[in-house]
C-alpha cells in the first residue's frame, strides 16, 4: 500500500469524483461515463464531440480516463503519465457565468480561493484530427495547470452556434495540490490504496509498450482497417459506429507516434484523413438530429437572456462637464488582446469625441486582464452647436424680380426649419443659389455615446476572436459587464446581450464581488480599495520594485526581462509577488533549460548572483495576501516538477549521441512541398559546405561547419527540445559536448540559431555564422519557392526573424556576401522549382528587414540610397549607411551632393549609355572634367564603399562647377551632345553598386 | 427529451449510480471507471479479472458499460440491449455478509423491502473465454433479475483463494423498477433527458453495425492481430497491454458472433485461443504480484476471523431424553442441492445415531433454500451402555497348572481396565483362551454430536460445490450461521469457520432477523411465527392451494404441473402466492412460447380455461403481505417484457422461410467430432429416408419425411429457439405453417421432438415418427461412437431421453423395428467410425432403458425375460411382455412352464446343437412328441410373440410329460442321446426371438 499518505485529511481521488459528479448534477448536467473505446481526451467522448454540434441544449459532466500514449514516462515523472483522468463538463449554451459555475466547484472540492491563487491563463485549444479548435485558458492553482477551460468554436469542421463551454479538470493535478503530495504515486486514491498502488504497474508496461513494443507494421494495418470500418459505418448512415472508429484510428496514430514511426509526409496525410472521417461524423450527426426535428430544443432552451436594464436607476444625466468612464469587464483576456484593445479604444475615443464636438478633458484607457477602462475627464453635457451653409434652389428661382421669395424658397427654408427671411444668396462653383444658415443645436452626450460605443466596441479587433453567447458578437473574451457612467448618470448601452449600469465586479474571491458605484471617481476608487490597479504601468512597476526587494531578500536580482514583465503584468489585476525556492540539485541541469521553464512554462522570474542561478523563483499572483506560504509551496511542486520532467527528458536524450537523434527528424514536418526537417538538415549541410568555399573558410573551419551542419537540427528530434522549442540550439550544444563532439562543432550547432530573438547575441565563429546562413537561405528560398511568403502580420514561419538574423550575423561578422548568389545557390538545392519572380519577391523581402535594421540608426533617405544600390550585401550596406551618414553630416555635403546631382539629373532621363570618345572632347572644360574623372577612377575602391567613392569624387567638384559653366551639354550637334552625356554618364556611374544618392535629401 | 417520464418522484439513473458509489465507498471499496476498450462485462475489466486473482484484498466499485452485440434489439426490446449498464461490485475475500450489504444498498436506493419480493435465485456464471466460473444467484425484484450475485470460484484457469464476491447490478432493470418505468428508453437519466434521449438512436445503430454490416473478413483479421499483440505483450512480460488486447479480441469475436458468422469448430477453434491468452495473462499477472512481494498483503486483512463461540451460554447438556435440532443457515440453496442435502442428512444422521447408540424417538431433516434442519425427538443424553468380549493370551498361558493367573493374565486384565478375578476361559475358533468382558460406558450425546455432525456435513456432496471464506470448507452455498441444541443446551460444533450457538435467523427482512431460541421447540415455533415452513410437502400444499384460488378468482385452473410446484416450493421460505395479468394480445402469441416464458423465465404458473390461456399468471411470493400490488406490477413488468421479446423474436424470424434459417445452422455445436447441427441435419435427413422406406411408408408419406427431416433441426437456428430451446419443435411447426408448408410436414416437425419430456404425448403422424427415430438413432449412434455415452448421473446430450423416446414412440405406434438395424444404418452415415463394441454398448443402453418403461408397469422377470430375446424391438418386446404378463398369471402357469423347463433345462449347458433325425426316434413317446413339436411348429406365429408362442407350446404339455416318464434323454448310446437332446433342443428354440422363459420365476 502507498507510502507517505498525507498525514492531514483531504478529499480522496474518490471523493473528489464524488463531489465533482454531485456538484454537476446540482447544475442540471446529465452525468456520463467514460467511452467505450480509448480516447486522447474528453472531448472525443460523443458526449462532447457530438452533442457540441447543432442548436440542441446540453449539459453533461463526466470522467474520462484520457490516454495519450506520448506523454508516457515509465511512471517517472511526477505529474505526467501516458494515463490519467479528466472530469469533462460541457455547458452548452454558455450559461453567462461559466467561470463562476467552474470556481464554485472548486470551493466544493475545499479549496478556499482566498488562500490560493487561482488564475485564468491564456490558452487555446485546437484538435487538427478532430477538425476542432476553441479559445480559453488553463486554469492556475498555484502555478498548476488544474484545468482546461474552452469556449468550443468548432468541432469536425462545423461552427458551433451556440458556443459551448469546455471544462476539463485534471483530476491529479487538483488532487496533489489538495492532498499536498509530490506526485501522482502519492495521490490517495481512497483511504487504503495510492494512485501509484492502481496505476503505476500498468503506467510502466503501457509506457514501454507505446514506446518501444507495439508492432508498426500491425498499428498501421489497423489505422487503415478503422478508417475503412468508419467510412462504411459513415456509408450507412451509422453515426456511432462511426464515431467509434475515428477514435480508434486515433488511438492507433498516438501509438503510431509514439514510436516515432510516423515521417512527415504520413503523419499529414494521416491527419488528413482522420480529418475528413471526423467531419464526416460530425455532418452526419447534424443531419440526423436536423431529420429527427432536433428534439432537444425547447424554445428558450437555448438562448440565455439577456440582462434586463436596470430599474429604478434614474440618475439624470450630467448638466455639466463631468467625469465619463467605461468599464467593459470581461471574462481574462490574453496578454496581446488586451494591449490591443487598449491602443484601439485610445485611438477610436478620441476620434468619436472629436467627431462628436464633445469637448473633454485627459482621455485615458487602462486595462487588466478583466477589464477595459476608458476613462474621459470633463466631458461636456452635451455636442457643441453646428452651423452649416445648406445650399438651396438657383437665386434666380429663389427669389422674383423684386427680390421676393417665390415658393420654393418658401419651401426650401420650411424644409430646413428656418426662417424665409434668414435666406442669403451665395455665389457657389460659379452659380448663385440662395442659401440657408442651418445651426444645429448639440445632441445630448448621452445620445451619442450610447449609439456609437456599441459600433466602437464591435469595431474592435483581435488576432483570435470568439463567439459565446447568443448575441452574435465576437470579441476576444465573453463580456460579462458594461458599467458606463457619466458623472453619477449611466449612459444606457447595450452590448453583447448586456445592459450598461453601474455594477461593476472586484478582484475574484474578494467578497462581496459585485460592486456598486457611484460615479467614475467612485469607481476607480473601489477598485484601488480591492487592490486592483487598471493602469498597466502601474501594474508593472509595482511587480518589478516586488521581485526586486524579494531577489534582494537572498542576496540575488532578476535580469531585465521587460517581455516577461509585460505579460506578467497583463495577467493580474493587482500584482503581489512572491517568492519560491527549489533544490538545489537542480541547478545541475543546463542553465537555459531551468530559465526556459520558469520563464515560459511558468512565468517565474529567475534569480541569479554572479551570473549564476539561485535555486529560487518568483512569481506574482493576483492579489490577496492570505495563504502566501500555500500558494509558493503550490509553485514549487509545479516547477519541481517541471524540472523534473526537463531532467528525465534529457536523461533519456543522453541514452543515445546527438547524430542517432537524427533519423527522428524525418517524422518533423518542416513544411509540406519542402519535406520534413530531415530533408531540410540534407539541404543545409550541402549549403553549408558550399557557403563555407565561397566565403574562404579556412580547411579545418570547413570541417567544423560540415559537422556542426550535420548535426545542427538534431536536436529538433529530442524530447527536451520538442518539449520546449526555446531550448534547441542550447540543447544540441549541451548535447553534443556529452556526445564526445568537439567544442567548435558544439558551439556552433548554437550559434547557428543566433540571433534567436531582438537583441540576441550573434554567432562568434565563421562556423556558426556560415551554418546559420545556410539554414536561413534555405528558408528563405524554399518559402518563398513553395509560396509560403509572409502575408500581413501572418509569419507562421517566422521568415521576418531569419531574414534578419541573416543580416545582422553578416554585418556583426562584416562578412561581404551576395545574398542573390546565396539565394540562388540555395533555391538550387530545393525539392521543388523556384520561380524567378519568388526569389525576387525573398530579395526585395530581406531588403526590407534590412531597412528596418538600418533605419533604427539611419536617416532614411541615406538608408534608401545605400540599400537601392547594394542591398543584396548587409554587409557592406551597413559600412555605406554608416559612412554616408557621416557624409551627409559634414557642412560641405550640399556642395558635395550637388555637384553629383547637376551630373545625374541631366542624364538620368537619357534611355541609353552613350559612349564617351575622349577624342570628341572640344572645350577645356571638357578635358578638365575628363581628367577629373580619369583621376578619381584610378582610386582604389573598395566595393561599395561611400568612403571611397566620396574620397574620389570631392575632389572632381571644381571640374564639375566649371564644367556646366563653360560647355553647353545639350548641344546642337548631335555626336557632340552625346558624348558630353556620355561623359556626365561616367561620373554618375561613379555611385554604381555604391548609393543611388539621388534619393539623399536635398539631391 | 422523454415522454411518460413518471410523475412521482424518483431517483434517476444518474442519482442512482451516485447513491451506489457514495454506499459501496462508505464500505471500503474503491471506487473504480470503466474499462477504456469494449468489454462484455465489468467482469473483464481488470480491476475485477486480475484483481480477484492471488491473495492480496481487494475491494472495488464501478460502473461498467457493457456491450453485448448479439443482444442488440434495435432498441425495440424494452430491457434487452446490446449496450447497458452494470454496476460491479468485488469484495475480497468474502467478508462474511455480501448477502446482506448488498441487500442494505438496495435499502439505501430508496427500496422498501418489505414492500417487494426480493430473491436469490440460483444461477451459477461461467465464461469459458476468460477460463472463469462461479457460483451464486440472479437476484429478483418482483420477479426482474437486478443483479447477479456469484462467488468466483476461478478465473484465467486458476482458483481463485481467496474467493472475491462479485455483485453486478443491473441498472437499467434497477431504474426500471423504481421509477415505474415498462422500458429502457423511458427510464429518467436526470431530471431532463430519458434513456432513450441518450442512447436510442446509438443503440439502433450499433445494432444494425453489429448484425448487418460490421465487415466480417476485417473482424476475423483484426481478431488475428489482436490476438498476436496480445502474444507478444505477454512474451514481453506486459500483462496489462495483453490483457487489454485479449478484450479486444473478445469483442472482435461478440460482433462476429452477432453477424452470424462462426461456423462450430472456428467458435471452439477461437474460444480455445481466447481462454490460452485469458491464462496467459492471469498467470503474468499472479507472477508479477507474486515477485512484488503481493504488496497489498497486510496480516489480517485476507482472513475473516471465525465467529468467536458464544460467550456465557452454558445451558448444562440434558439428563433424560430431550429433543435435538441442527439448523445449518445457509445463502440460498440451489433447488436440487436442497433436496439432495435432506437426503443425505437423512440418512447420515439415521446412521449416526444408530452407530453411536444414540436411541431416540422420529427423526425428521427439513429444509428451505435458506436452513437446512435436523430434527430429532426425544434424543438420549448419552450413548447406551458396550459388552465387548476381548480376546487374551491362550489359556494354557493365562493359567497355571493350578488354575492361578499368571503374569500373562495379570498383565491383559490390567490393560484391559478390568480384575484379574473376571477373566473366563473360552473356546474361540478351535483355540481356548482368556476372555474379558469389558464394559463400556457410553460418552455423552453432546461429544458424540460434537464431534460427528462436522463430518457429516463436511461430507455432504452436491452438483457443483463452492469456497467462500477462508476456512476451505466446500458447500453447496455459504454457511451463515449454525444452530445446534439438544434441550436448553448448545451443542457446540465448529464448522466453516462458525460455531453453533443458538441464534437462528427469520424471514429476510423480517425485523428482527436475528433470534435467540430457547430449545428446538422454541426454534421451530419461532419460525412458525415467521410464516416460514421448513417442511417442503406444507410449502408445497400452501402453494397448491394458493394458486387454486387464484386461478379459480378469474374462473380459471392451472395445470399440473409438479416439477414447478417442486421447484417453486424450494425458492422460498414462505410462499405467499399473488396473480397477475398481462395484455390480452400477447395471447396471440403461440400458446407454448407464453406457457414456456411463464414457466421457464419466471417460475410462474399460466392460467387456463377450457385448454385456452387467460392473460393471468400465478406467482410465489417470499413471505410478506405488503406491497401486493407493487409486487404483482413489477412482476407484470418483467412477463411484459418478456412477451414482447418473444413477440420480437417471432417477428424477426418470420422475416424469412423457416427454410433459410437452415444455413445458420453451421454456427452451432452438435458435439466435436460430430460436426454441427448442419451436419446432423444431413445425417437425419439421409438415415429418415432409409427408414421410411424401410418402415414402408407410402409414397405420399415419405415426402413429408423428406421435407420434414430437411426443415426439422431449422428452427434451431431461429432467435425464438436459441432463447428458449424448450420451444424447439413449437416453433419449427409454427414457422413452418408461416411458410407455406403443409400441415403435415409442420406436424411431422413438431413431432419429430415428440416425447420431450416424461409423459409428453407421443407423435400421431408416420412421418413424426420416422423424422424422430432418425434424430434418435443418429445422436444415440453419434454420441456412442464418440465414447460420449453418459456416465455416472451426467447425461448432457440427454441420450437416456432420446433412447426413451425412441422407444416409446415405436411402442405407441406399435411399429416393429430392429433397433440393431437402425443403428447400423445411423452408424453407416457418422463422420467418425464407430467402434462395434460402442454400437454393441448402445444397444444396451437402449435396452436398459426400455426395460425401465416396462419395469413400471410389469413384473421384472417378465420384462427380464423378453428382452433377452427381443430387446432389440421395443414395439414387439412391448406386445411379448404384455401377454407373457397375462400368461404368467394364469393359474396353470407353473404347469406350462414347468414343461418348457423341462426340455430347456436338460439342453441349456449342451455346447452344440444336436441334429434331430426323425428316423432315429425310436421310443413312442419320442414320436409324440416330436409329432406335437411339427403340429407346433407349424402353427402361424407372429415374430415374438409371447402369445402365439404359448399357444403352439400348450397342448404339447402331455406329449413332454410323457416323453419324460418314458424316455431316457441320457442314453447310452451317443447318437440315440444326440437325437433325443436334439428333439429337446428343437422344443427349446420355439421361444427364440420371443422370451427367454429361463429367467421367469419358477423356472
Amino acid at each position: 500500500m502507498g507510502n507517505r499518505l498525507p498525514s492531514k485529511p483531504a478529499p480522496s481521488l474518490q471523493t473528489v469524483i464524488l463531489a465533482l459528479q454531485t456538484y454537476w448534477a446540482d447544475q442540471g448536467c446529465v452525468i456520463w461515463q467514460p467511452h467505450h473505446t480509448e480516447v486522447g481526451a474528453g472531448t472525443m467522448n460523443p458526449a462532447t464531440f457530438l452533442r457540441v454540434l447543432g442548436p440542441e441544449p446540453w449539459n453533461v459532466a463526466y470522467v474520462e480516463p484520457s490516454i495519450r500514449p506520448t506523454d508516457g514516462r515509465y511512471g517517472e515523472n511526477p505529474n505526467r503519465w501516458q494515463h490519467y483522468y479528466q472530469f469533462q463538463v460541457i455547458l452548452k449554451p454558455d450559461p453567462g457565468d461559466s467561470q463562476e459555475r467552474y470556481l464554485r466547484s472548486l470551493v466544493a472540492l475545499g479549496i478556499d480561493p482566498a488562500r490560493h491563487d487561482i488564475r485564468f491563463v491564456e490558452d487555446n485549444w485546437e484538435a487538427p484530427a478532430l477538425g476542432a479548435w476553441g479559445l480559453g485558458w488553463e486554469v492556475w492553482l498555484d502555478g498548476q495547470e488544474i484545468t482546461q477551460f474552452t469556449y468550443l468554436q468548432q468541432a469536425g469542421g462545423q461552427t458551433l452556434e451556440p458556443v459551448s463551454v469546455e471544462i476539463t479538470y485534471g483530476l491529479e493535478r487538483i488532487l496533489m495540490a489538495l492532498q499536498d503530495v509530490d506526485t501522482f504515486v502519492d495521490i490517495a486514491w481512497n483511504d487504503r490504496l495510492t494512485y501509484g498502488d492502481l496505476h503505476l504497474q500498468a503506467e510502466k508496461e503501457h509506457s514501454l509498450y507505446n514506446f518501444e513494443r507495439a508492432d508498426v507494421e500491425r498499428l498501421r494495418l489497423l489505422f487503415d482497417e478503422y478508417e475503412a470500418e468508419a467510412k462504411a459505418s459513415l456509408a450507412a448512415g451509422l453515426v456511432f459506429p462511426a464515431h467509434d472508429h475515428v477514435l480508434k484510428c486515433s488511438h492507433a496514430f498516438n501509438i503510431l507516434d509514439a514510436r516515432g514511426a510516423i515521417g512527415v509526409t504520413e503523419r499529414a496525410a494521416l491527419f488528413g484523413r482522420m480529418r475528413d472521417l471526423a467531419r464526416g461524423v460530425a455532418e452526419a450527426y447534424l443531419a440526423q438530429r436536423q431529420a429527427q426535428g432536433f428534439p432537444w430544443l425547447r424554445s428558450g432552451d437555448s438562448r440565455e437572456p439577456a440582462t434586463r436594464p436596470p430599474e429604478g436607476d434614474r440618475a439624470a444625466p450630467p448638466s455639466a462637464p463631468a467625469p465619463f468612464l467605461l468599464e467593459i469587464g470581461t471574462e481574462e483576456l490574453p496578454v496581446e488582446d488586451l494591449e490591443a484593445a487598449i491602443s484601439q479604444l485610445e485611438q477610436a475615443f478620441t476620434q468619436l469625441l472629436d467627431e462628436a464636438r464633445l469637448s473633454h478633458g485627459p482621455l485615458k484607457v487602462m486595462g487588466t486582464p478583466r477589464r477595459l477602462l476608458v476613462s474621459v475627464e470633463d466631458l461636456l453635457p452635451r455636442q457643441a452647436e453646428r452651423l452649416t451653409l445648406v445650399k438651396g434652389p438657383p437665386a434666380d428661382r429663389a427669389f422674383d424680380g423684386q427680390g421676393r421669395p417665390t415658393q420654393a424658397a418658401l419651401g426650401f427654408a420650411r424644409s430646413r426649419g428656418v426662417g424665409v427671411e434668414v435666406l442669403r444668396v451665395q455665389e457657389i462653383e460659379g452659380g448663385r443659389y440662395a442659401v440657408a444658415e442651418v445651426r444645429e443645436p448639440g445632441d445630448t452626450a448621452d445620445h451619442v455615446l450610447a449609439s456609437r460605443i456599441p459600433e466602437i466596441l464591435a469595431g474592435l479587433r483581435f488576432d483570435r476572436s470568439m463567439r459565446w453567447g447568443a448575441a452574435g458578437v465576437t470579441f476576444s473574451r465573453p463580456i460579462r459587464w458594461i458599467l458606463c457612467l457619466h458623472g453619477e448618470h449611466v449612459v444606457p448601452l447595450n452590448f453583447a446581450g448586456l445592459h450598461s449600469g453601474r455594477i461593476t465586479r472586484g478582484l475574484r474571491f474578494q467578497s462581496p464581488e459585485g460592486l456598486r458605484v457611484r460615479d467614475p471617481g467612485d469607481l476607480l476608487f473601489r477598485l484601488k480599495q480591492q487592490g486592483i490597479a487598471p493602469d498597466i504601468a502601474e501594474r508593472q512597476e509595482k511587480i518589478r520594485q516586488g521581485v526586486e526587494a524579494l531577489a534582494a531578500e537572498v542576496g540575488g536580482r532578476v535580469s531585465d526581462d521587460p517581455a516577461l514583465l509585460r505579460e506578467v503584468a497583463n495577467l493580474v489585476e493587482s500584482p503581489v509577488a512572491l517568492r519560491g525556492s527549489f533544490e538545489a540539485r537542480y541547478l545541475e541541469l543546463p542553465r537555459q533549460v531551468l530559465v526556459e521553464v520558469m520563464r515560459k512554462h511558468q512565468r517565474y522570474f529567475a534569480v541569479e548572483r554572479d551570473g549564476r542561478l539561485l535555486p529560487y523563483f518568483i512569481t506574482v499572483r493576483n492579489g490577496g495576501s492570505q495563504g502566501m506560504d500555500l500558494v509558493a509551496h503550490g509553485n514549487e511542486q509545479v516547477i519541481r516538477a517541471r524540472f523534473a520532467d526537463a531532467a528525465y527528458f534529457i536523461r533519456k536524450d543522453l541514452e543515445k549521441p546527438l547524430e542517432a537523434h537524427l533519423p527522428r527528424l524525418a517524422t518533423l514536418a518542416f513544411q509540406a512541398r519542402l519535406g520534413s526537417m530531415l530533408d531540410k538538415s540534407a539541404r543545409l549541410e550541402r549549403l553549408a559546405a558550399i557557403l563555407a568555399q565561397d566565403l574562404g573558410l579556412s580547411a579545418s573551419e570547413r570541417s567544423v561547419v560540415a559537422r556542426a551542419a550535420h548535426l545542427s537540427k538534431a536536436d529538433l528530434a529530442t524530447q527536451m527540445v520538442v518539449e520546449m522549442t526555446g531550448l534547441q540550439g542550447e540543447m544540441g550544444r549541451e548535447y553534443a559536448l556529452r556526445s564526445g563532439e568537439s567544442p567548435e562543432v558544439a558551439n556552433a550547432i548554437l550559434e547557428h540559431r543566433l540571433p534567436r530573438f531582438a537583441g540576441d547575441r550573434t554567432p562568434e565563429s565563421k562556423a556558426g555564422l556560415v551554418v546559420g546562413l545556410a539554414d536561413r537561405l534555405d528558408t528563405l528560398a524554399g518559402l518563398f519557392a513553395a509560396g509560403m511568403e509572409p502575408s500581413g502580420a501572418k509569419d507562421p514561419f517566422a521568415l521576418r526573424r531569419a531574414a534578419i538574423g541573416l543580416a545582422q550575423n553578416l554585418i556583426a561578422h562584416r562578412q561581404r556576401f551576395d545574398v542573390r548568389r546565396g539565394l540562388a545557390q540555395a533555391a538550387a538545392g530545393l525539392p521543388i522549382q523556384a520561380p524567378p519572380k519568388a526569389i525576387e519577391a525573398c530579395l526585395a523581402f530581406i531588403n526590407s528587414r534590412l531597412k528596418g535594421v538600418f533605419e533604427a540608426d539611419h536617416r532614411h533617405d541615406v538608408v534608401e540610397a545605400v540599400l537601392a544600390a547594394q542591398g543584396h550585401d548587409p554587409a557592406g550596406a551597413a559600412k555605406a549607411v554608416t559612412d554616408l551618414g557621416r557624409w551627409v553630416a559634414h557642412a560641405d555635403w550640399p556642395e558635395t551632393l550637388q555637384a553629383f546631382a547637376r551630373c545625374v539629373r541631366i542624364t538620368r532621363d537619357q534611355p541609353a549609355e552613350h559612349e564617351l570618345s575622349p577624342d570628341r572632347l572640344t572645350e577645356p572644360a571638357e578635358q578638365a572634367l575628363f581628367e577629373a574623372l580619369r583621376r578619381a577612377e584610378a582610386r582604389p575602391r573598395d566595393d561599395g564603399s561611400v568612403e571611397d567613392l566620396l574620397t574620389a569624387f570631392t575632389p572632381m567638384i571644381p571640374a564639375i562647377t566649371r564644367f556646366f559653366d563653360e560647355v553647353l551639354v545639350m548641344a546642337e550637334e548631335e555626336a557632340l551632345r552625346a558624348n558630353r552625356l556620355g561623359l556626365l554618364q561616367r561620373v554618375a556611374a561613379l555611385s554604381h553598386g555604391v548609393a543611388d544618392l539621388s534619393r539623399v535629401e536635398g539631391f
